[in-house]
Protein backbone atom coordinates (compact mmCIF):
# COMPACT_ATOMS: atom_id res chain seq x y z
CA UNK A 1 0.00 0.00 0.00
CA UNK A 2 1.43 3.44 -1.28
CA UNK A 3 -0.36 6.78 -0.41
CA UNK A 4 1.65 8.39 -3.20
CA UNK A 5 0.25 6.49 -6.09
CA UNK A 6 -2.49 9.39 -5.46
CA UNK A 7 -0.14 11.81 -6.48
CA UNK A 8 0.36 10.18 -9.65
CA UNK A 9 -3.20 10.58 -10.74
CA UNK A 10 -4.23 13.39 -13.55
CA UNK A 11 -7.18 14.22 -16.25
CA UNK A 12 -4.55 11.70 -17.95
CA UNK A 13 -4.77 8.10 -19.24
CA UNK A 14 -5.87 4.63 -17.17
CA UNK A 15 -6.08 1.27 -18.17
CA UNK A 16 -8.64 -0.14 -16.35
CA UNK A 17 -9.11 -4.16 -15.52
CA UNK A 18 -11.64 -6.60 -14.45
CA UNK A 19 -12.86 -10.01 -14.46
CA UNK A 20 -15.53 -12.37 -13.99
CA UNK A 21 -15.25 -16.40 -14.65
CA UNK A 22 -12.13 -16.06 -16.45
CA UNK A 23 -13.35 -13.56 -18.94
CA UNK A 24 -10.63 -10.45 -18.62
CA UNK A 25 -11.97 -7.06 -19.53
CA UNK A 26 -10.14 -3.52 -20.24
CA UNK A 27 -10.26 -0.58 -21.25
CA UNK A 28 -8.53 3.12 -21.46
CA UNK A 29 -10.26 5.57 -19.46
CA UNK A 30 -9.31 9.42 -19.01
CA UNK A 31 -11.74 10.12 -16.16
CA UNK A 32 -10.13 8.45 -13.29
CA UNK A 33 -10.63 10.46 -9.86
CA UNK A 34 -10.24 10.04 -6.07
CA UNK A 35 -13.57 11.43 -4.85
CA UNK A 36 -13.20 11.11 -1.08
CA UNK A 37 -9.98 10.56 1.17
CA UNK A 38 -11.84 8.96 3.85
CA UNK A 39 -11.96 6.28 3.50
CA UNK A 40 -10.13 6.77 -0.13
CA UNK A 41 -13.11 6.22 -2.73
CA UNK A 42 -11.89 6.55 -6.77
CA UNK A 43 -14.30 6.86 -9.56
CA UNK A 44 -14.18 5.55 -13.10
CA UNK A 45 -16.61 7.12 -15.79
CA UNK A 46 -17.53 4.05 -18.24
CA UNK A 47 -19.95 3.73 -21.28
CA UNK A 48 -21.82 1.24 -20.87
CA UNK A 49 -21.88 0.22 -24.05
CA UNK A 50 -18.30 -1.07 -23.19
CA UNK A 51 -17.83 -4.67 -22.39
CA UNK A 52 -15.93 -3.72 -19.74
CA UNK A 53 -18.87 -2.22 -17.63
CA UNK A 54 -20.22 -5.34 -17.56
CA UNK A 55 -17.84 -7.35 -16.02
CA UNK A 56 -17.37 -4.61 -13.54
CA UNK A 57 -20.66 -4.63 -12.57
CA UNK A 58 -21.15 -8.12 -12.10
CA UNK A 59 -17.36 -9.18 -10.23
CA UNK A 60 -17.97 -5.96 -8.40
CA UNK A 61 -13.96 -5.62 -8.52
CA UNK A 62 -11.76 -3.21 -10.94
CA UNK A 63 -7.91 -1.97 -10.96
CA UNK A 64 -6.52 1.02 -12.60
CA UNK A 65 -3.09 1.09 -13.65
CA UNK A 66 -1.52 4.71 -14.49
CA UNK A 67 -0.37 4.77 -17.92
CA UNK A 68 3.04 6.60 -18.34
CA UNK A 69 3.91 9.38 -20.81
CA UNK A 70 5.42 6.67 -22.98
CA UNK A 71 3.15 4.02 -23.11
CA UNK A 72 3.27 2.54 -26.38
CA UNK A 73 0.49 2.99 -28.89
CA UNK A 74 -0.28 -1.42 -29.16
CA UNK A 75 -1.08 -1.30 -25.68
CA UNK A 76 -3.25 2.01 -26.01
CA UNK A 77 -4.75 1.08 -29.19
CA UNK A 78 -5.49 -2.64 -28.33
CA UNK A 79 -7.22 -1.06 -24.70
CA UNK A 80 -8.18 2.39 -26.52
CA UNK A 81 -10.16 0.96 -29.60
CA UNK A 82 -10.65 -2.57 -29.57
CA UNK A 83 -13.51 -4.64 -27.73
CA UNK A 84 -12.38 -6.82 -24.39
CA UNK A 85 -15.31 -9.28 -25.81
CA UNK A 86 -13.51 -10.35 -28.72
CA UNK A 87 -10.00 -10.28 -27.75
CA UNK A 88 -7.79 -10.70 -24.09
CA UNK A 89 -6.26 -7.16 -24.42
CA UNK A 90 -3.96 -8.04 -21.13
CA UNK A 91 -2.33 -10.93 -23.37
CA UNK A 92 1.06 -10.13 -24.54
CA UNK A 93 1.54 -7.56 -21.66
CA UNK A 94 2.59 -8.16 -18.33
CA UNK A 95 0.08 -8.03 -15.95
CA UNK A 96 -0.91 -9.71 -12.55
CA UNK A 97 -3.89 -10.95 -11.05
CA UNK A 98 -5.12 -9.84 -7.54
CA UNK A 99 -6.95 -11.70 -4.82
CA UNK A 100 -10.24 -10.93 -6.29
CA UNK A 101 -9.70 -11.50 -9.86
CA UNK A 102 -9.05 -8.08 -11.20
CA UNK A 103 -6.02 -8.07 -13.74
CA UNK A 104 -3.11 -5.42 -13.46
CA UNK A 105 -1.69 -3.98 -15.71
CA UNK A 106 2.75 -3.70 -15.04
CA UNK A 107 4.12 -2.45 -17.91
CA UNK A 108 3.61 1.24 -19.61
CA UNK A 109 2.63 2.28 -16.65
CA UNK A 110 3.96 3.63 -12.97
CA UNK A 111 1.52 3.27 -10.59
CA UNK A 112 -2.03 0.77 -9.98
CA UNK A 113 -5.15 0.58 -7.78
CA UNK A 114 -7.35 -1.99 -6.98
CA UNK A 115 -11.14 -1.00 -5.85
CA UNK A 116 -13.91 -2.65 -4.43
CA UNK A 117 -17.10 -1.69 -6.15
CA UNK A 118 -19.42 0.16 -3.58
CA UNK A 119 -21.75 2.40 -5.90
CA UNK A 120 -23.01 2.60 -9.71
CA UNK A 121 -24.64 5.34 -11.07
CA UNK A 122 -26.43 5.93 -14.05
CA UNK A 123 -25.48 8.59 -16.15
CA UNK A 124 -27.52 8.26 -18.88
CA UNK A 125 -24.55 7.62 -21.87
CA UNK A 126 -21.87 6.05 -19.08
CA UNK A 127 -22.16 4.46 -15.84
CA UNK A 128 -20.21 6.30 -13.18
CA UNK A 129 -18.62 3.36 -10.65
CA UNK A 130 -17.46 4.64 -7.10
CA UNK A 131 -14.63 1.87 -5.49
CA UNK A 132 -13.10 1.81 -2.32
CA UNK A 133 -9.58 1.15 -2.32
CA UNK A 134 -8.35 -2.22 -1.39
CA UNK A 135 -4.33 -1.68 -2.36
CA UNK A 136 -2.57 0.56 -4.27
CA UNK A 137 1.47 0.22 -5.32
CA UNK A 138 3.66 2.95 -7.33
CA UNK A 139 6.00 0.43 -9.71
CA UNK A 140 7.82 3.32 -11.59
CA UNK A 141 9.40 6.52 -10.02
CA UNK A 142 10.82 7.42 -13.11
CA UNK A 143 7.97 8.15 -15.82
CA UNK A 144 5.43 11.01 -15.30
CA UNK A 145 2.28 10.38 -16.09
CA UNK A 146 0.62 10.01 -19.56
CA UNK A 147 -1.79 13.33 -19.24
CA UNK A 148 -5.00 13.98 -21.53
CA UNK A 149 -3.69 16.76 -23.01
CA UNK A 150 -0.11 15.33 -23.82
CA UNK A 151 -1.89 12.55 -25.64
CA UNK A 152 -4.07 14.72 -27.59
CA UNK A 153 -1.71 17.80 -28.25
CA UNK A 154 1.58 15.50 -28.97
CA UNK A 155 0.61 12.42 -29.39
CA UNK A 156 -1.99 13.52 -31.51
CA UNK A 157 -4.32 10.80 -30.31
CA UNK A 158 -8.06 11.36 -30.63
CA UNK A 159 -10.89 9.74 -27.66
CA UNK A 160 -12.75 6.64 -28.88
CA UNK A 161 -16.47 7.24 -29.17
CA UNK A 162 -17.03 5.70 -25.96
CA UNK A 163 -15.04 8.13 -24.08
CA UNK A 164 -16.89 10.52 -22.22
CA UNK A 165 -14.55 13.32 -23.67
CA UNK A 166 -15.02 12.36 -27.19
CA UNK A 167 -16.27 15.40 -29.28
CA UNK A 168 -17.08 14.37 -33.24
CA UNK A 169 -14.07 14.81 -35.44
CA UNK A 170 -15.65 17.62 -37.29
CA UNK A 171 -14.81 20.09 -34.48
CA UNK A 172 -11.32 19.13 -34.10
CA UNK A 173 -9.60 18.10 -37.50
CA UNK A 174 -8.55 21.31 -38.64
CA UNK A 175 -7.35 21.80 -35.18
CA UNK A 176 -4.79 18.58 -35.89
CA UNK A 177 -1.52 19.52 -37.45
CA UNK A 178 0.37 17.41 -39.54
CA UNK A 179 3.31 15.26 -38.01
CA UNK A 180 5.81 16.79 -37.89
CA UNK A 181 8.40 14.27 -40.01
CA UNK A 182 9.44 14.90 -43.37
CA UNK A 183 8.21 12.35 -45.78
CA UNK A 184 7.85 12.12 -49.71
CA UNK A 185 4.68 9.55 -49.74
CA UNK A 186 1.25 10.44 -49.26
CA UNK A 187 -0.23 10.13 -45.51
CA UNK A 188 -3.58 8.61 -44.62
CA UNK A 189 -4.70 9.82 -40.65
CA UNK A 190 -7.07 6.96 -38.89
CA UNK A 191 -10.03 8.78 -37.72
CA UNK A 192 -10.19 6.99 -34.90
CA UNK A 193 -7.00 6.66 -33.22
CA UNK A 194 -4.98 9.50 -35.21
CA UNK A 195 -2.56 6.88 -36.63
CA UNK A 196 -0.91 8.23 -39.82
CA UNK A 197 -0.12 5.78 -42.28
CA UNK A 198 2.78 7.25 -44.52
CA UNK A 199 3.24 6.02 -48.05
CA UNK A 200 7.16 6.48 -47.82
CA UNK A 201 7.57 4.47 -44.51
CA UNK A 202 5.06 1.61 -45.12
CA UNK A 203 3.51 -0.61 -41.93
CA UNK A 204 6.11 -2.65 -40.49
CA UNK A 205 3.99 -4.41 -38.04
CA UNK A 206 2.11 -6.00 -40.77
CA UNK A 207 4.94 -6.48 -42.85
CA UNK A 208 3.65 -3.71 -45.76
CA UNK A 209 6.93 -2.46 -47.54
CA UNK A 210 8.15 1.44 -47.02
CA UNK A 211 6.69 2.91 -51.12
CA UNK A 212 3.25 1.20 -50.12
CA UNK A 213 0.97 3.34 -51.90
CA UNK A 214 -2.42 3.33 -49.45
CA UNK A 215 -4.60 2.57 -52.32
CA UNK A 216 -2.03 -0.66 -52.69
CA UNK A 217 -2.46 -1.88 -49.18
CA UNK A 218 -4.57 -5.13 -49.07
CA UNK A 219 -8.21 -5.02 -48.69
CA UNK A 220 -8.30 -7.02 -44.88
CA UNK A 221 -5.71 -3.96 -43.63
CA UNK A 222 -6.26 -2.75 -40.51
CA UNK A 223 -4.29 0.57 -38.31
CA UNK A 224 -1.90 -1.04 -36.54
CA UNK A 225 -3.28 0.98 -33.78
CA UNK A 226 -6.68 0.66 -33.24
CA UNK A 227 -7.73 -2.38 -35.79
CA UNK A 228 -10.29 -0.47 -37.56
CA UNK A 229 -10.68 -0.67 -41.63
CA UNK A 230 -9.04 1.28 -44.50
CA UNK A 231 -12.41 3.31 -44.86
CA UNK A 232 -12.01 4.69 -41.72
CA UNK A 233 -8.68 6.78 -42.71
CA UNK A 234 -8.81 10.34 -44.86
CA UNK A 235 -6.00 12.06 -46.30
CA UNK A 236 -3.81 14.79 -45.14
CA UNK B 1 -20.82 27.82 -26.30
CA UNK B 2 -16.98 26.94 -26.99
CA UNK B 3 -16.41 23.16 -26.72
CA UNK B 4 -12.69 23.76 -26.79
CA UNK B 5 -13.26 24.34 -23.10
CA UNK B 6 -13.76 20.65 -22.30
CA UNK B 7 -10.00 20.77 -23.84
CA UNK B 8 -8.59 22.83 -20.94
CA UNK B 9 -9.85 20.15 -18.06
CA UNK B 10 -7.51 18.09 -16.58
CA UNK B 11 -7.05 16.65 -12.99
CA UNK B 12 -6.38 20.79 -12.41
CA UNK B 13 -7.44 23.38 -9.72
CA UNK B 14 -10.73 24.86 -10.41
CA UNK B 15 -12.75 27.35 -8.69
CA UNK B 16 -16.46 26.66 -8.25
CA UNK B 17 -19.06 28.92 -7.93
CA UNK B 18 -22.96 29.18 -6.75
CA UNK B 19 -25.63 31.99 -5.65
CA UNK B 20 -28.62 31.62 -3.08
CA UNK B 21 -30.41 34.04 -2.07
CA UNK B 22 -27.69 36.82 -2.72
CA UNK B 23 -25.31 34.95 -0.80
CA UNK B 24 -22.37 33.98 -2.85
CA UNK B 25 -20.22 31.10 -2.68
CA UNK B 26 -17.34 29.20 -4.03
CA UNK B 27 -14.19 27.16 -3.02
CA UNK B 28 -11.07 25.64 -5.31
CA UNK B 29 -11.68 21.82 -6.69
CA UNK B 30 -9.29 19.49 -8.40
CA UNK B 31 -12.10 16.90 -8.95
CA UNK B 32 -14.04 18.54 -11.87
CA UNK B 33 -14.21 16.11 -14.81
CA UNK B 34 -16.91 15.01 -17.78
CA UNK B 35 -18.63 12.07 -17.56
CA UNK B 36 -20.64 11.77 -20.74
CA UNK B 37 -20.47 13.85 -23.85
CA UNK B 38 -24.09 13.64 -24.90
CA UNK B 39 -25.60 15.25 -23.21
CA UNK B 40 -22.26 17.11 -21.55
CA UNK B 41 -22.08 16.72 -18.10
CA UNK B 42 -19.43 17.62 -15.52
CA UNK B 43 -18.65 16.27 -12.22
CA UNK B 44 -17.46 17.73 -9.15
CA UNK B 45 -16.90 16.20 -5.54
CA UNK B 46 -17.66 18.82 -2.77
CA UNK B 47 -17.10 18.25 1.04
CA UNK B 48 -20.04 18.42 2.85
CA UNK B 49 -18.57 20.66 5.75
CA UNK B 50 -18.28 22.98 2.52
CA UNK B 51 -20.85 25.69 2.39
CA UNK B 52 -20.47 25.84 -0.90
CA UNK B 53 -21.75 22.23 -1.18
CA UNK B 54 -25.42 23.80 0.83
CA UNK B 55 -25.50 26.55 -1.99
CA UNK B 56 -25.26 24.30 -4.54
CA UNK B 57 -27.65 22.30 -3.55
CA UNK B 58 -30.45 24.28 -2.96
CA UNK B 59 -30.00 27.09 -5.74
CA UNK B 60 -29.38 23.87 -8.46
CA UNK B 61 -26.57 25.71 -10.33
CA UNK B 62 -23.13 26.27 -10.13
CA UNK B 63 -20.22 27.37 -12.69
CA UNK B 64 -16.37 25.82 -13.16
CA UNK B 65 -13.71 28.37 -14.12
CA UNK B 66 -10.28 26.61 -15.10
CA UNK B 67 -7.41 28.14 -12.95
CA UNK B 68 -4.29 28.91 -15.44
CA UNK B 69 -1.18 27.89 -14.40
CA UNK B 70 -0.12 31.43 -12.99
CA UNK B 71 -3.27 32.17 -11.07
CA UNK B 72 -2.49 34.28 -8.21
CA UNK B 73 -1.61 32.70 -4.41
CA UNK B 74 -4.35 35.21 -3.14
CA UNK B 75 -6.99 34.11 -5.01
CA UNK B 76 -5.81 30.55 -4.64
CA UNK B 77 -6.17 31.11 -1.04
CA UNK B 78 -9.24 32.77 -0.49
CA UNK B 79 -10.95 30.46 -2.72
CA UNK B 80 -9.23 27.35 -1.16
CA UNK B 81 -8.58 28.41 2.38
CA UNK B 82 -11.31 29.96 3.62
CA UNK B 83 -15.49 29.88 4.15
CA UNK B 84 -17.78 31.19 2.11
CA UNK B 85 -19.62 31.71 5.45
CA UNK B 86 -18.06 34.64 6.12
CA UNK B 87 -16.59 36.24 3.14
CA UNK B 88 -17.99 36.89 -0.53
CA UNK B 89 -14.73 35.28 -1.67
CA UNK B 90 -15.71 37.14 -5.57
CA UNK B 91 -15.32 40.50 -3.63
CA UNK B 92 -12.17 42.08 -5.54
CA UNK B 93 -12.21 39.58 -8.21
CA UNK B 94 -13.81 40.26 -11.68
CA UNK B 95 -16.47 37.89 -12.21
CA UNK B 96 -19.56 37.61 -13.97
CA UNK B 97 -23.19 36.49 -12.43
CA UNK B 98 -25.08 34.19 -14.92
CA UNK B 99 -28.75 33.90 -15.90
CA UNK B 100 -29.13 31.63 -13.39
CA UNK B 101 -27.25 33.48 -10.87
CA UNK B 102 -24.12 31.73 -10.70
CA UNK B 103 -20.93 33.51 -10.37
CA UNK B 104 -18.33 33.22 -12.81
CA UNK B 105 -14.69 33.81 -11.94
CA UNK B 106 -13.15 35.74 -15.01
CA UNK B 107 -9.79 36.59 -13.86
CA UNK B 108 -6.53 33.79 -12.99
CA UNK B 109 -8.84 31.61 -15.24
CA UNK B 110 -8.62 30.93 -19.01
CA UNK B 111 -12.06 28.76 -19.44
CA UNK B 112 -15.61 28.30 -17.87
CA UNK B 113 -18.54 26.20 -17.83
CA UNK B 114 -21.99 26.42 -16.18
CA UNK B 115 -23.84 23.74 -15.20
CA UNK B 116 -27.11 22.81 -14.04
CA UNK B 117 -27.30 20.21 -11.17
CA UNK B 118 -29.04 16.84 -11.94
CA UNK B 119 -28.22 14.71 -9.39
CA UNK B 120 -26.58 14.94 -5.92
CA UNK B 121 -24.63 11.50 -5.17
CA UNK B 122 -23.51 11.17 -1.31
CA UNK B 123 -20.29 9.65 -0.97
CA UNK B 124 -19.67 9.56 2.73
CA UNK B 125 -17.74 12.80 3.45
CA UNK B 126 -18.31 14.26 -0.09
CA UNK B 127 -21.20 14.95 -2.31
CA UNK B 128 -20.98 13.79 -5.86
CA UNK B 129 -22.54 16.59 -8.24
CA UNK B 130 -23.59 15.84 -11.40
CA UNK B 131 -24.34 19.38 -13.81
CA UNK B 132 -25.46 19.28 -17.44
CA UNK B 133 -23.76 21.80 -19.49
CA UNK B 134 -25.50 25.43 -19.89
CA UNK B 135 -22.70 27.00 -21.64
CA UNK B 136 -18.81 26.95 -21.40
CA UNK B 137 -16.37 29.59 -22.70
CA UNK B 138 -12.47 29.76 -23.44
CA UNK B 139 -11.37 33.31 -22.21
CA UNK B 140 -7.82 32.74 -22.36
CA UNK B 141 -6.03 31.00 -25.16
CA UNK B 142 -2.52 31.57 -23.99
CA UNK B 143 -2.27 30.33 -20.45
CA UNK B 144 -1.94 26.66 -19.86
CA UNK B 145 -4.39 25.34 -17.39
CA UNK B 146 -3.02 24.75 -13.65
CA UNK B 147 -2.84 21.08 -13.01
CA UNK B 148 -2.37 19.93 -9.56
CA UNK B 149 0.51 17.98 -9.98
CA UNK B 150 2.34 21.71 -11.21
CA UNK B 151 0.52 22.75 -8.24
CA UNK B 152 1.97 20.64 -5.87
CA UNK B 153 5.31 19.80 -7.52
CA UNK B 154 5.89 23.53 -8.42
CA UNK B 155 4.30 25.47 -6.54
CA UNK B 156 4.76 23.50 -3.22
CA UNK B 157 0.69 23.77 -2.68
CA UNK B 158 -1.12 20.98 -0.30
CA UNK B 159 -4.83 20.08 -0.65
CA UNK B 160 -6.88 21.73 1.97
CA UNK B 161 -8.30 19.57 4.51
CA UNK B 162 -11.85 18.96 2.70
CA UNK B 163 -10.00 18.37 -0.63
CA UNK B 164 -10.81 14.51 -1.25
CA UNK B 165 -7.10 14.37 -2.40
CA UNK B 166 -6.16 15.60 0.77
CA UNK B 167 -3.94 13.39 2.65
CA UNK B 168 -2.13 14.11 6.09
CA UNK B 169 0.96 16.07 6.06
CA UNK B 170 2.94 13.79 7.88
CA UNK B 171 3.10 11.93 5.19
CA UNK B 172 4.26 14.45 2.53
CA UNK B 173 6.34 16.74 4.66
CA UNK B 174 9.67 15.01 4.11
CA UNK B 175 9.03 14.95 0.68
CA UNK B 176 8.12 18.49 0.47
CA UNK B 177 11.91 20.65 -0.52
CA UNK B 178 13.00 23.76 0.68
CA UNK B 179 12.18 26.60 -1.25
CA UNK B 180 15.03 27.22 -3.88
CA UNK B 181 15.63 30.85 -3.37
CA UNK B 182 18.43 31.74 -1.27
CA UNK B 183 18.05 33.50 2.42
CA UNK B 184 19.76 34.26 5.47
CA UNK B 185 16.24 34.43 7.78
CA UNK B 186 14.97 31.35 9.17
CA UNK B 187 11.83 30.09 7.01
CA UNK B 188 8.87 28.70 8.40
CA UNK B 189 5.97 26.85 6.52
CA UNK B 190 2.19 26.93 6.71
CA UNK B 191 0.65 23.25 6.89
CA UNK B 192 -2.51 24.02 5.56
CA UNK B 193 -1.64 26.10 1.83
CA UNK B 194 1.76 25.61 2.04
CA UNK B 195 3.22 29.26 2.09
CA UNK B 196 6.73 29.81 3.64
CA UNK B 197 7.56 32.80 5.53
CA UNK B 198 10.93 33.92 4.94
CA UNK B 199 11.89 36.03 7.83
CA UNK B 200 14.53 38.07 5.78
CA UNK B 201 11.47 38.83 3.50
CA UNK B 202 9.12 39.76 6.19
CA UNK B 203 5.29 40.05 5.10
CA UNK B 204 4.88 42.51 2.39
CA UNK B 205 0.76 41.77 2.05
CA UNK B 206 0.38 42.57 5.92
CA UNK B 207 3.19 45.28 6.06
CA UNK B 208 5.59 43.32 7.65
CA UNK B 209 9.22 44.58 6.91
CA UNK B 210 12.43 42.28 5.72
CA UNK B 211 14.50 41.03 8.97
CA UNK B 212 11.13 40.50 10.99
CA UNK B 213 11.45 37.19 13.27
CA UNK B 214 8.77 34.85 13.02
CA UNK B 215 8.67 35.25 16.74
CA UNK B 216 8.19 38.62 16.73
CA UNK B 217 5.23 38.80 14.32
CA UNK B 218 1.95 40.00 15.82
CA UNK B 219 0.04 37.73 18.00
CA UNK B 220 -2.65 38.43 14.96
CA UNK B 221 -0.51 37.62 11.98
CA UNK B 222 -2.25 35.65 9.92
CA UNK B 223 -0.81 33.59 6.43
CA UNK B 224 -1.31 36.03 3.45
CA UNK B 225 -2.63 32.73 1.55
CA UNK B 226 -4.75 30.80 3.87
CA UNK B 227 -5.42 32.97 6.75
CA UNK B 228 -4.92 30.66 9.19
CA UNK B 229 -2.62 31.50 12.44
CA UNK B 230 1.00 31.44 13.75
CA UNK B 231 0.02 28.18 15.33
CA UNK B 232 -0.41 26.21 11.56
CA UNK B 233 3.06 27.35 11.08
CA UNK B 234 6.13 25.30 11.19
CA UNK B 235 9.90 25.88 11.06
CA UNK B 236 11.63 24.42 7.92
Amino acid sequence: MNIESFFKLSYGLYAIGSQLEGKKAGYIANTAFQVTSTPAQIAISCHKNNFTSKIIAESGFFSISVLHKDAGADLIGKFGYQSSANIDKFSGFKHTISENGAPILQEDCLAWFECKLVKEIDLGSHILFIGELLACEVINTEQEPLTYSYYREKRKGLSPKNAPTYIESAHIENKQEKPETETKGKQYKCSVCGYVYDESAGDHKHGIPGGTSFENLPEDWICPVCGVEKEDFYQL
